[in-house]
């Protein structure tokens, strides 16, 4: 009998981050990483893993996301999903009456974004290859079959497409090896909540430079004093080899900004992130303008393909910052790489939260590989914040990412960890209460 | 004891509408109209309703995210509540982790705009007036307090609002005086619906004109020698006087969208609705000057004041189509009647669905009490569809909408109503299966 989709498995997990203020910003000052999780689970007893990133309440509102995606997936033949992973995301993303609750953002978004990493992560365990192997190697025609063009080819046709793929094909070899033997570069995070205070920043930015980071970010935002006074700090114990990105959380409207980031300018900040809402492209493209030669970057909150076509059209961004599990999935990702290699704007992704760095990786690595064929001003934010709960967790060295080697795109939790911190019923949660 | 709130109640109601395609677009073919409905009470026995507006699967998304902010809402003050309702809804838009979920998009924001809503609902029943006089009577000051400016003081300032509220006072007791004489104009999109056949389409038109409607809709984009077909027909049957508006539900991609609607150009559509996606504000200002003089309008699916701002700032809409559940609620349609007016483009609002005309039209009557001061090149949205499940349902005459007398904003439903349509264990669907 054919392999056949038997359950969408869904799990709210939260792990209780915000007592010790890891991940304090302008805009979300306690927050409790979590993630709804869902495990595509077939007949043959394979999985595919996937998960939204929450932080804490309203992660019920992903789960209720999750389910009402089961009725489209359940039963459904697992050779013909792997076969057209694309026809497989169209199915779930234009869905007429889910579509309503967007349509292509917000919450009904991220749960279908969910539900196709998973099915790519099956299909990638299917073919025993990690993420980023899977993708490279298929052909620019299959890679641009899974990606939806409905939106976009007043910027990029899917023969651009393809043009792009074949060119980057070049020097793929050579790449794998340097890629294997080097890893991607990384850049930290960790040292710049705004919840720490100035021993912890210190202590946290000497810690990055001692693992080899060269670039490290803080939040900024919240008091324009503190602003400059933690900057200074950060860049005397840093020195002036390390790059220091600045990243607000869409604290300002965009007159704020400009005057904020002015006073900032002397830092010279490697980027800002997230000056503004991050639906507000003509916002960031005055406020990029406002503010020259200060490089502008977002991305994490950036809803779907077609806000970064339009960031990318009118040069409004510098850097963009995708998100593993913010946009519709693998099948979108795939087309913002594409646009973004068309306009010659780095991406950076966002990660840290629950399994971003573990998922987004496998993005970056084939971007290197088949898209943009290079890693120069490029990084992928990490935090060192609850690896240990995934399968197969982020090797980190030298402050690079290292290749994962293992099958699949990285979302596999551990059954104990999910056991563990499952709300509200989970012994991590009964036991504080 | 100070009165407080004492329950979120919330309800799954749907309607089986799908049975006789009602309602079916080129994006929507079978639609299940729904409304994640949400009430209000106080622990002296009021209540205040409010609505997200669905079309069928996925209502149980909305109700999570009602569920998800009952907590923010649980022992208010109801004093506290009603007099600052500009501050009640920062509360629940601004919640960090809810905001998360979109930001201020999709399923979460429609769901904080429902218990919105069911704020003023609550806050106009108390002071025994309709929702149109409930905000004409507030102050320029009150109402610029109830505005987010976040993200806005680019285009719109607190003090520019100011002004412009202040000088819609002029003869605003004259306008009071013809409104309810003669109402607000409305246009119908009963005749257009891609699910009826021809003869249909005749019929409806006949009917739409001899109710004395001046404009009506027909839905298009499906297929370009139908719509071609149809145009004609409806033409013939409406005659020269009736102006006919086009909607294509965000079918198209930029080129496409001009490619066809220079192909319906000779037959001078009022205006073309959704042309493409509600997130491509530099899609549809391209759209706009390839496809001039016909006039571009769109927003039923935009999804915040930040996109119409920029939609304004861009040139990119000749009417804003602004929707009384999309949005985060009353206060921030009060943003893009203020955004709209300072920009002199007209608003059209969306209406029909499952209790919208009966909220949006206190909306467009307060503008023009309140803020544009007209209702030239304005028309609300009709649709004869189930209204007889709201108590104070809308009432039409010569194709005007009437002024409603009774205190609120129109979402309540009668309990028998949702008794039996709540899904899945009301007798309407129980009786069916």
């Amino acid at each position: 009998m054919a392999d056949v989709i038997e359950a969408l498995e869904t799990e709210d997990v939260r792990f209780p981050t915000s007592r010790q203020l890891d991940g304090s910003d302008a805009m979300n000052p306690a927050p409790d990483y979590s993630a709804a999780y869902c495990v595509l689970r077939t007949s043959a007893g394979e999985r595919g893993h996937g998960l939204v990133f929450t932080i804490g309440r309203g992660n019920e509102v992903e789960l209720a996301a999750l389910r009402a995606l089961e009725p489209l997936v359940l039963g459904r033949s697992v050779e013909e999903i792997t076969a057209d992973l694309g026809g497989f995301a169209r199915r779930l993303v234009w869905d007429s009456p889910l579509r309503w609750l967007g349509p292509e953002k917000g919450a009904m978004h991220m749960a279908a974004g969910a539900v196709i990493n998973a099915a790519w992560d099956l299909a990638a365990r299917r073919a025993g290859k990690p993420g980023w192997q899977f993708l490279a190697e298929l052909s620019p025609e299959q890679l641009v079959d899974t990606v939806d063009f409905r939106y976009l080819t007043d910027a990029l046709t899917p023969d651009e497409a393809l043009d792009l793929l074949r060119a980057a094909a070049i020097g793929r070899s050579e790449r794998t090896e340097r890629l294997r033997a080097d890893g991607y570069p990384a850049y930290t995070t960790t040292p710049g909540w705004l919840g720490y205070d100035d021993a912890q920043l210190v202590r946290r930015c000497t810690e990055a430079v001692a693992e080899g980071f060269d670039l490290i970010k803080l939040k900024v935002g919240a008091d324009l004093d503190a602003d400059r006074r933690r900057l200074r700090l950060a860049r005397e114990t840093v020195g002036d080899k390390v790059r220091i990105a600045i990243d607000a959380n869409q604290v300002w409207g965009v007159p704020d900004a400009i005057g904020w980031l002015r006073a900032l300018a002397e830092f010279e900040p490697y980027w800002i992130e997230e000056p503004t809402a991050p639906d507000d492209v003509l916002g960031h493209a005055a406020i990029r303008k406002g503010v020259h030669p200060m490089r502008v970057a977002t991305g994490e909150h950036v809803q779907n393909r077609v806000m970064f076509k339009q960031f990318l059209q009118s040069e409004a961004l510098d850097v963009v910052q995708l998100d593993a599990c913010r946009v519709g999935g693998i099948n979108e990702n795939l087309a913002i790489l594409l646009l973004a290699a068309k306009f010659g704007v780095p991406v950076c992704p966002h990660a840290g939260g629950v399994g971003l760095c573990e998922q987004v990786q496998h993005l970056s690595m084939f971007d290197y590989l088949a898209v943009s064929g290079t890693t120069e001003q490029r990084a992928i934010e990490y935090m060192d914040h609850l690896h240990e709960h995934f399968i197969t967790p982020v090797r980190i060295e030298s402050g690079r990412y290292l290749v994962p080697a293992e099958p699949g795109f990285g979302a596999a939790m551990h059954p104990e960890s999910v056991a563990a911190y499952r709300f509200p019923d989970g012994p991590k949660w009964t036991e504080v209460r």
